[in-house]
């Protein structure tokens, strides 16, 4: 095998052999395959494409690249939300825990953000004590406890996506639905759930703009899950405006919190539900119905366990920003837009996000939403509320806010529905 | 500038501008851009294109990423000639002192052979004493006292073209016609030569296969030699077939000084007179018409000038290979084809060429033809003699040769005219 061949092959538009992928991959993992070549080939994948048994290999490959967990031999079924992200996007801190308050285990790697999208794992961080990095016997340990598990993925997971996942970012290949899409279900095969529900999210606050696109990517990531034996279902929801009223890692939890207790914004809460409701029914368990255990107090003790096996504690008090400052209506009607990306960019730019992997986050920053789209406002009335513990970080934050709100008459154009589509094998 | 925001705009098949053009060459050379940057930058560009203008710029920036030699002082007018390469293509060594015997100075930078295509760097090394290193002092020197001079390029000229050439030699990324055509040029256009013409070869021994492509290369370098103020002409000529008798270094001196001496075979001499012809008149030269030259002395004297000014003995005897094989004629009956790639990559394996940059070549290994298409065979006489050091090397050369010549009644298919086309601004 030769890597000249295997780029030249995909350049010219043929078919990548099985061998030809599994070989490509391993000899880049193992630093035979040259960082120059690899992404000559990611651009010829991008601008060629791969066929669903290319995209198959490539997975297969990737997956091989590390190990396997394997959860079979707990007494209940597993099923795992991923999410491609978006802006206010806390939906796996209530569901996990809901989802196990129902009867199935939850066991879920997760990873940290970068850009203007938040990562679960540095929303959970901003609870006192709350670790993310756990062995794989204190995974299961945290599993049979409290029913769920969300920590950070080890090294040994799908080592080959995570080479090649930082050379992308570098080299303008990120954008190819065949590499998104083998990226992330390789590392939620390797996770080992034995069902998956694809939470893929359109509009301006998301990585994919359009519906046609993340209906792309949802279809090939749902034929990738079921042809590796994974009960797999996609939902498109909306992400053209942020989902629920915070955004940044503190705000998050403590929304998170009031929606485990049964209270919390009505779309945080519509999609929790009904994400749970797939999870369970993608994993074959019937019996309690999620909108129950939101009320009943069992989502919430799962969420205490949960939060108390991995060193956290549910009952401190979260971080809160040093600063804030009020965004107002400029006159009074009704918000006409509040635009996702907009809104992300600035929670991004107070501090909620990192720009590098090495960067730190500030906990409290972040933003707080007094109004939604649609929602009448009056003259001066707070729209939303800035958080950073820098107060010379509200300039750049403002700047990023410019344009993305309106306030006129009337709605400026209708709304994504929550749910857009849903996609199954 | 960004390169990631290049990569992009490329991808997205946008005509990158002049900045961004002259800020990622200039990077690359630098070091700033990273090879797995510019390689997948070369992929982009392979399979999405470069406009004239986008060409334009490239070479610009090769050039100005190192010197631009300029011969403005001189006398008479300079003209040079590229060919990109062929199964004993020894042109330019009877051709360069024809032309300055004609009264043009011919100031040729040239390489050394990697493949199955030699080099004329290693053809003249085959002459006891000739050095192919000079410097721009020696250059000049030789020029005015032998009207013509062939040596190496030094690590000055088109350092850019020279890094970026090497990585898309791993990549996959060599057969992209921008890339080609701005690689040739960059290195002619900053050798400062007034006039040039260009030998661009067709068929299997060629690394144009097809007279379409070849035909697209032409007109682009035509273009780009046009926009930098250089008289530029293409011919497309024929390599289907080898050129002349000879393939391999020290025969093809052999040959070429046959050639000066008013004989040889006569495709050499026709192709001879006919770039030399292109060269003047590129040049605006006009008196001496170059089929006189070959007879009446005065190229043959310009040769010993040349070759006795870079420290050769024009008079030595070459090298010869330790051991010989003849190649028979398997029965009567007419020389149906003699497929250039096979005798090319057979004369590579005898040792005439590299595999790698750090070998050496045989001097005395390569080829002897004593048939050419078309040409009546009887049984059992020698259609060729095949020269080695090492009678070990016969084995892999008589694979190579297998099928690619054939006896039988008539020519399988008609050959390619030695000139297929003529390109002109």
């Amino acid at each position: 095998m030769d890597a000249i061949d295997v780029i030249v092959t995909k350049r010219e538009r043929r078919e990548l052999s099985a061998d030809q992928i599994a070989w490509v991959v391993d000899a880049y993992t193992r630093g035979e395959v040259a960082d120059e070549q690899m992404s000559a080939l990611a651009m010829a994948i991008l601008l060629n494409g791969m066929d669903r048994r290319e995209i198959g290999r490539w997975t297969e490959a990737m997956i091989r690249s590390g190990s396997r967990m394997d959860w079979s031999g707990l007494d209940r079924p597993t099923t795992d939300k991923h999410s491609t992200g978006g802006v206010g996007d806390k939906i796996t801190l209530p569901l996990a825990p809901l989802v196990a308050a129902c009867g199935a285990y939850v066991p879920q790697l997760s990873g940290r953000g970068l850009g203007h999208t938040g990562g679960t794992l540095d929303k959970l961080e901003s609870i006192p004590g709350w670790r993310a990095s756990l062995s794989n016997d204190e995974m299961l340990a945290v599993l049979r406890q409290a029913g769920a598990v969300v920590c950070a993925a080890g090294d040994g997971l799908a080592p080959a996506d995570k080479k090649l996942y930082a050379l992308r970012d570098v080299t303008g290949t990120v954008e190819s639905i065949p590499l998104i899409a083998s990226s992330i279900m390789s590392k939620k095969i390797a996770e080992g759930t034995g069902a998956l529900v694809l939470d893929v999210k359109v509009g301006s606050g998301a990585f994919m703009k359009s519906v046609e696109t993340a209906r792309e990517l949802a279809r090939t990531m749902v034929d990738l899950g079921t042809d590796h034996g994974v009960t797999t279902v996609a939902l498109l929801t909306a992400m053209d405006r942020p989902l629920g009223r915070a955004v940044g890692n503190a705000l998050e939890v403590q929304e998170s919190v009031e929606v485990l207790a049964g209270g919390g914004p009505a779309d945080v809460v519509e999609l929790t539900v009904l994400l749970a409701r797939e999870m369970l029914a993608a994993a074959g368990v019937t019996g309690k119905d999620p909108a129950d255990a939101l009320t009943d107090g069992s989502a919430m003790d799962a969420w205490r366990r949960m939060i108390g096996a991995q060193g956290g504690d549910p009952d401190a008090a979260l971080p809160t920003a040093a600063e804030t400052l009020e965004v107002t209506a400029p006159s009074s009607g009704v918000l006409a837009t509040l635009d996702a990306y907009g809104v992300g960019l600035a929670a991004w730019r107070l501090g909620a996000g990192r720009a590098r992997k090495e960067d730190a986050v500030s906990f409290g920053a972040g933003i707080t939403l007094h109004a939604k789209p649609g929602d009448a406002v009056r003259e001066g009335q707070s729209l939303m509320t800035l958080h950073a513990d820098d107060p010379a970080r509200f300039a750049r934050a403002l700047e990023a806010l410019e344009g993305a709100y309106t306030v006129t008459g009337a709605l400026a154009e209708p709304l994504l529905p929550l749910v857009i589509d849903r996609i199954t094998a």
